[in-house]
């Protein structure tokens, strides 16, 4: 009767670790992405260097329109100092769309943000762009941005 | 006897079926993309408009830099016919990197693009751009791009 016991509870484990991996809570996933990508964006307006570039991941690129990417947490952290530095500099997103892969263990944001720095005469010129983050959950658990892009919206229509 | 061979075969089912989603050959889902990351790049540089459209699922949203966001087939067909017509069109990309979830439904790439138009005078101007895809495994199996966004490279150096 022992030995049907034992033989009965092998499958049964190795159907719960096996299962495990494959029933994340995406709901909670979601929304744990959109607190963290919040907190970011929160960060970021208050300059907070090292809350801001903690949410990269060591191996992260950002592509900034126009300009070379920027690939690893050093690079990435000069980056943002340098445009923390940038007279006028402001930064505001918002990641309206968060969908999770089955597994949980990789995402994808799709949002809007606008940057201001001020012009050659001092006041300040605004650049609205759309944004697409991929997102990599880390051994430790924790959401870490690994591709950080965005390009211009189109330009505002000129005032007639 | 033949009970308890019944009450073993329950959880082996079972393990199988939760575990099979868990477990995909994703070097072989990596390379699946690639290949047709690969054709869909030829279908363009062909100007196969339907091959092309095909594959972007009916969702799939194309973010170009400076133009509104392409949203749904129907309109990316409308977008890629346009592009197609332009006077000296050619594009080129190559995504050189792809990265799948661990569940093989969702995976990104990266990647270098170049499209050529003829310029006011008739000349060809070639811009460079970076590009990330983000994709989805359809319930037919079927990798679609989801996400389809890119932006400009550096400008060159100008020679001295």
């Amino acid at each position: 009767m022992s030995t049907h016991r034992l033989l009965l509870a092998v499958p049964i484990v190795l159907a719960g670790s096996l299962a495990s991996p494959a029933t994340p809570d995406l709901q909670a996933e979601r929304a744990e992405l959109f607190r963290q990508d919040k907190a970011w964006a929160q960060a970021a307006a208050a300059k907070d260097l090292e809350k801001t570039v903690s949410v990269w991941a060591d191996d992260a690129r950002v592509l900034p329109p126009g300009q070379p990417a920027v690939v690893g947490k050093e690079a990435i952290r000069r980056y943002v100092s340098e445009a923390f530095a940038v007279p006028g500099f402001s930064i505001q997103w918002e990641t309206t769309d968060f969908v999770v892969s089955a597994s949980g263990d990789m995402a994808y944001g799709v949002g809007t943000n606008q940057v201001t720095v001020n012009g050659p005469d001092g006041t300040p010129l605004t650049e609205r762009g759309r944004g697409v983050t991929v997102w990599r959950k880390g051994p430790g658990g924790a959401w870490k941005c690994v591709i950080d892009t965005w390009n211009a919206e189109p330009s505002a229509p000129v005032p007639k």
